[in-house]
C-alpha cells in the first residue's frame, strides 16, 4: 500500500515556538517525519513524502520519495487521491510514537474507509479504500470525513489508536514523546536537552541549555 | 473479570473549575463513571466501583456495587489486589469514550500486565494477571508500572487505545467528549449547553448559557 505523509516543509510546528525555534522547531519536524516513514517502511508499506516545499535532510535521508506540492494540505491530498490508486493511506508527518504495528492495525482494519482521529476532532490517519472518498482538513475533520464517508457511501471503520492519535503540536505534546517515544524524534528532544520532570506529581518536561 | 473502577465521590474534577462549578463537577463525574461502567457491562465484565465516599447517583443507579475505601488511590487498589482473584481490571473513571469494544480488547490482550496509558504519562487502565503486581500512581505512573512488572517477573502488553487514553481533566479535553462521545458524559454536556465551535478552523467548547 502507497502511504502518503503530508509534510510542512516551510514552517512547521510553530506552536511550539515557545520551546524552540525556527531552525529547531524544522529538525524536531524531520525527526518526527522520519519515525513516521520508520514505521510506515518496517510495516512493509511504501511512504511518499508529500511535502509543501524540498525536505533538507540532515544525515542519511530516509527510504521514501518526496513529492513537491505546495497546495495545501486539502487540495495536495485530494489531487492524491484523484491521482492514486486504492487503498492508498494518509498519515501525519507529526505521529512519532507510530509503530510498525500500529501501521499494520490500520492496514488490517476492514471498511471502505478506516479513521484514525487525532486530539481536537482532528484525523491523523486514513486508509482510503473508496473511489470516492476525499479529504477535508479543515476544522473537526473527523466529523467531515464521517460525513464525507456517508456522503460517498463509503463504509467507515474507526482506528482506536492513541500512537496515531498523539500528534505533536504544543509544548505540553513533547510529554508524550520523552515517555512514549523510542526513534528520532526523542533522541532528538534529548539531545537538546529535554528531560522529563515529575518532580511534583505532575509531569512536565524541562529544558537543560549546555 | 472483576473490573475495579476507582472513583473520587468528594472533590472530582478540580481542573475543570474554571467551566463548571463544585456541584456540576460531581454531575458530571459521575456522568462519565456510568459510561465506563456502560462500557464494562457491555463488554460482559463485572464493574465494582471502588469510591473514596458512598456516591449519590442522580435517577437509576448503575448495575455495579459501590465500595467505600477513603484511602488514597494507589493504598486502595493495592489493598483490592492483595484481597481480588486474578485477573483484575483497573479502569479509571473519567474515561468517557470508552467502549464495550475497547474493554473486549484489554481483555484479549496477552502478558501478565496490560497497561493502557493515559496523557502525560499516566495509568489509565491495567489487566493484572500477576499475583505480585502492584500499583504506583504517583507522577508518571505508566513508566513506573513497566518497571514494577519487570521487577515482579510479569510480561507486559500495551494496549493502544486513544479511547482508554482520553482521560478527561481539563476543559480542553471536553472537545473530545464533545465530538467523540456517545454516552452520558457528552448528554451532560450538551444539557448544560456545551457545544463545538470550529469557527476559525481550530475546535474549542462554547457553553450556552439557558
Amino acid at each position: 500500500m502507497r502511504v502518503l505523509v503530508p509534510f510542512d516543509a516551510d514552517r512547521p510546528k510553530t506552536r511550539l515556538a515557545e520551546v524552540l525555534d525556527g531552525a529547531e522547531r524544522r529538525a524536531f519536524a524531520r525527526a518526527m517525519l522520519r519515525d513516521v516513514l520508520a514505521a510506515v517502511r518496517g510495516a512493509g508499506e511504501d511512504p511518499d513524502v508529500l511535502a509543501t516545499a524540498p525536505v533538507e535532510w540532515a544525515g542519511e535521508p530516509p527510504d521514501a520519495p518526496v513529492t513537491v506540492d505546495d497546495r495545501p494540505l486539502t487540495a495536495a491530498v485530494n489531487a492524491a487521491l484523484d491521482d492514486a490508486g486504492r487503498p492508498l493511506g494518509v498519515v501525519m508527518a507529526d505521529l512519532p510514537l507510530l509503530t510498525p504495528a500500529g501501521v499494520e492495525r490500520a492496514r488490517a482494519a476492514t471498511g471502505d474507509v478506516v479513521v484514525a482521529a487525532g486530539r481536537g476532532g482532528g484525523t491523523n490517519a486514513l486508509v482510503v479504500r473508496h473511489p470516492d472518498f476525499r479529504v477535508d482538513y479543515h476544522g473537526a475533520s473527523y466529523l467531515d470525513h464521517l460525513r464525507a464517508a456517508r456522503s460517498a457511501g463509503a463504509s467507515v471503520r474507526e482506528l482506536d489508536s492513541r500512537r496515531f492519535a498523539t500528534d505533536v503540536d504544543e509544548p505540553a505534546d513533547l510529554v508524550e514523546v520523552l515517555v512514549h517515544g523510542d526513534g528520532a524524534a526523542v533522541e532528538w528532544l534529548r539531545d537538546a536537552g529535554f528531560r522529563l520532570d515529575a518532580g511534583d506529581g505532575r509531569v512536565d518536561v524541562v529544558r537543560a541549555r549546555g
